[in-house]
Order: C-alpha cells, then structure tokens, then sequence
C-alpha cells in the first residue's frame, strides 16, 4: 500500500502517521511506502522508515503531479488554511483550500484511465450555517457562513463528482471541531473549545470569547484520527452519490465543558478560564452547528466518544501521560 | 447604468438585450452602456447603440479584469457551457462555468473598496439531483448529480461567499429548463424538451428520447428574461445569507406537453415526434428535479406561466409572429 498524506505536518496529520506506522498496515495490506506534504514542519518526520516528505506547496506548478507521479492507492488530504485564517487572508484560504485540492485531483485525473485511487478528504462541519435546526440530519444541504465552510462545501461538491465520473474514489469526512487539540492554540475560530480545556489542565489560564450557553460538536483528537483511517478502509459503495458524511460526536455547551474539566481537574482549573467576549469570534460561532444526528456515519462504522468527560479523558491519556496539573483553589 | 452581459450571444443574451434596449433604462435608471462579451456571435449586436461587444474567453489572462475595468454597476453572467457539453467534454465544462465565473468574481474584487456591483447569476436546478421529493421547497440542499449541476452549485458557493464580503451584491436564479427554446438544438441534455415542441409547430420531425412519464419543470424565454431583470432590480437585503433562488415555473411530462402541441397544433403536431430512446439521457434526466414550490421567490416577485398551454402561445407569439404549421392528419 502506497500512501500520501497532505497537510501531513499538521496536528491530525502527524496522529495519523504515528497510527498508521504502529500498524505498519491498512485493512491488512502492509504499508510499503508513505508520501508526505506539508509547507512545513516535516523535518522531524523524515527520518521515519519507509517515508518520503516534500516541503512544498500543492498549488505551486507540477507539485500535486509530483506528489501524484507514483500512483498512491490511498491518498489522504488533510492540507487546509484553517477556519480563522482563512477568513481573514481571503486569497490565502481559496488558494490553499480551493486550488490546492482542485490541483490534486487534476493530478490524479490526468494520469487517466485505470488509476482511482480511494481519496479522503477532511471536511468540515462549517459546510452547515444558519439558520440551522437544533440537531443536523443527514439530509441537511451546504449553506456555509464562512469562506473557510464555503471552500470545504466546494471541495466537496468536487470530490462527489471526479468520484462520479471515475477519476477518485473519494470520501469525506466532515470532522466535528477537534477538542481537546493538543499543543500551542492555531488560527481557528474554534480553538477556544480546546484552549479553555487544555491550558486549566495544564495550570495555565486560557480566554473563553463566548457565552456558556454555546453549544458545539467535538470529537477527540485520537477519535478524529479513527474517522480517517476508517474512512481509508470502508466500501465506498455504500455511500452512493453523497460521497460526504457528518460524523459522529458529542454536542456540549461551554458550561457543560467547564462542569467537565471540573469533576476532572477541579474548581481551581475552572477558575483559569477568564471571560474576554470577542465579538468576531461570536459571530463566527453564531453560525456554527451544535448536534447532530449522525445515524449514516454510525451505520457505516464510524465510532465517537459519547460524554465530553471522556475527550477530557483521552486527552489526559494520550497528551499528558494520564496526569493532571491540579490548579489552586480560587 | 453601465451594464455587462456576459454569454450575450447565447439565446437568453439575446432576448435580454432586445429587452433592456427596448426599455432603455433598469428600475428607472437610464443605460448609459452595455458591455457585451462571449465567445462569438456578437458581430451583429455591435451596431446597436450605446453597445460594446467583447469576443474574448473570459478564462484568458487579463479578459476579466479589462471587461470589468469601467466598473459596471450591474452584471448578467450567462456565460456557460451547457449541461451536455459540461458532461462530455469535462475539461472545457470547468474552465467556462466554473473558471471563467471565478475570474470575473476576482477581477470584481480586485477593483477594491467601493465597487460592489448587483451580479445575477444564471444558476440552473440541476444544482439538485435524486435522490429528491416530487416537489422540492427552497431548503433542499445541492445535490448535483452532473458536472455541470456541480459547477453551478460551487459558483452559488462563491456568489453566497462574495456577497457576504461585500465584493458582490449577488443573486443566483436557478432558471427552470427553458421550453420552447427558438432556433437550432443546442447540446443541453434536456434540448428535446424544446425540440419535439418547436419543431413541429415549424411542420419538422423531432426526436424524443425518453418516456412520456417523464415529468420535468419549465419556463418561457420570455419568462426567463422576466427573471433576470427582476432580479436586477429586487431588494437584495430580503435575501438573506441565501443568495440563490428557486423560480416559479410549470410542471409537465413529456405526455403532458404532447397534449398540450396537440391542442394548439392538432394530432399531425403530435405525429411528428419520433421516439428513440437515449440511455444516457434517459440516466441524466432521471435525476433532475420534477416540481418545485418556489414560494420565496413567489414572495420575491418573480412570475412564470401558469400552463405549458401558456408556454406554447408565448412561443408562437415571440417566434412564430402568430402562426402554426398545421402538420397533415395521421
């Protein structure tokens, strides 16, 4: 089996990795070789058996060719300019997010007939905006609020038709907001989730730039990276045309994270989380989804965390070695 | 009012110049000039007054940003290639629908600040594919089941997008198939439609593809450049985050516009229409929508015929001067 990775170097992408030499398999075909991309960031990885990175920019020309030229049977494509980010540099999220799916793909139609290789892209619960209803079926139509959800429903409407027409086998997979994302806080919007969760446990203080009353969707790291790998092995043709899924997750409000990291780590964490509203960010999530009923995603196999204590849980396991900073009483 | 019209050659193009010129003004503002551009076909709209024509590919570098360097505060795009086209020739069916309306929404942003122009879209309601209900009401998500659904619902992506910025003032009108298109068959997939009405009103033979069942939605060219300027001139704050609309329009089968020839053109009419079954039409037509309760855009002042009756006369007023060709009795 001959992977390629984009965005390889970012949070989910490295998870991956780990995973997938750990089992030096997928669906028992053994791992014979493993492509990298990202912009950066990849220099630790390179030493890894059986693993090639490329630094490079997938929109740049001849660069998805490049990466393409081998012929992976299983590309994942992870590459992406995130919420935050992409709102706010508009050409940078359409170059990044747009056109630098559009070139893999092309890339991968043009090598022609007889190379289909299964494809799974990392979408996005931000394809969904206002008005919503409470909980999100898996009928609910693509009416992104954001440039960043309207690049990802883009993406997606792509991947449905090069899959359509035979040129990929694609899939995608559209994450609930990664909670609790370990290392510094990135670009999103949504990265308080994780930052009023993470920096407590860690004993460090954190902003929380919205209400307690918001309520959002999340999955963990380590569940994310079981969507993906999943995705890799499913029979795609159960999908039919909608090549995109919501995914399974666990709906909770802030306060209901804070009543969390409290019977974990205490009242003395809960009172690092500091109250500093933004206005930008509230408007954001204003238009975000917060539940949904993800029964597709559970049928085809798809597994979640079912309680937010458990992504804490997960978190302490895998990010922290099982332990927790207990923070002084307030 | 300086406007653009991309695809004027087109048959829409046309109608819609004829009108706009017979009015001389748009919601009482005088035009000032028109900018006509599309691949060709323009040689004899240059004379007409106050009329620049362009025959330039809107993808080709610099095309864009130079038809819209005089600032046009009103914008048709119906530059497409159509649904037939999009399918067998992939390559030319993305770079016209999807390419060519990306560069013009860039070229409109790039002027900067200020300029912010109405931009009416030409969507189609083959953004929707089956699975669907019989009738679909205006939350029904894009679904496309063609390239060329695909590449129209992405360009409602990008319309939604750049509005929401502030770089457009953008409304996508999903037009219903056009019947009875005058002139020669073009290769749309649902050209029959048009076909086995127009040309034996004309005395002429037609071909029909697929089954008397088939049910599909309708409107007059007439009505459709009723839309377009309509949706020049309607208040865009009533549209919301939902920039593109489903229109009014007529519900028939196949059987149901045979009826209707027969009544207006008698049993001879009817006798000319050969059928030869298409497969592949018959597979893209079985995914496109039957009904629709466009009510919003009811509500928005958007009116269609009421009958295929209607769209008959209108057809016969508009192209024939009046009069049928009475086909001989069977």
């Amino acid at each position: 089996m001959n992977i390629l990775i984009t965005g390889a170097g970012g949070m989910l992408g490295r998870k991956l990795i780990a995973k997938l030499l750990a089992a030096g398999s997928v669906a028992d075909r053994p791992i014979t070789s493993m492509a990298l991309t990202d912009m950066s960031g990849l220099s630790d990885l390179a030493p890894l058996g059986r693993v090639r990175t490329v630094v490079a920019d997938l929109c740049q020309r001849g660069v998805a060719t490049s990466v393409i030229e081998s012929r992976p049977e299983l590309i994942f494509h992870l590459a992406a300019v995130v919420s935050g980010e992409a709102e706010a540099e508009f050409e940078m999220g359409y170059r990044v997010n747009l056109d630098g799916t559009r070139a893999l793909l092309e890339a991968i139609r043009k090598l022609g007939p007889g190379y289909c290789p299964r494809f799974v892209f990392a979408s996005s619960v931000a394809v969904f905006g206002a008005p919503l209803p409470e909980v999100i079926d898996d009928d609910q139509g693509l009416t992104p609020l954001t440039s960043y959800g309207t690049q990802k429903a883009i993406c997606e409407l792509l991947l449905a038709d090069y899959s359509r027409r035979g040129f990929i086998d694609g899939i995608g997979i559209r994450l609930p907001t990664i909670a609790i994302r370990p290392g510094k806080p990135n670009k999103a919007a949504s990265g308080f989730f994780s930052n009023i969760l993470r920096e407590p446990l860690a004993g460090a203080e954190a902003i929380l730039p919205v209400d307690e009353s918001v309520r959002h969707w999340f999955a963990s790291p380590r569940a994310a990276v079981g969507f993906i790998v999943h995705a890799a092995t499913l029979d795609t043709a159960k999908l039919g045309s909608h090549r995109s899924l919501n995914l399974p997750g666990v709906s909770a409000t802030v306060g209901e994270q804070l009543e969390a990291l409290k019977r974990v780590a205490g009242e003395g964490a809960v009172a690092l989380v500091k109250r500093v509203p933004d206005p930008q960010i509230i408007k954001m999530i204003g238009s975000w989804p917060r539940s949904f009923d993800a029964r597709r995603a559970r049928e085809l196999g798809f597994v979640a965390e079912s309680s937010f204590d458990e992504i804490i849980r997960v978190h302490i396991e895998d990010e922290l070695g099982g332990e927790v900073v207990r923070g002084p009483c307030p």
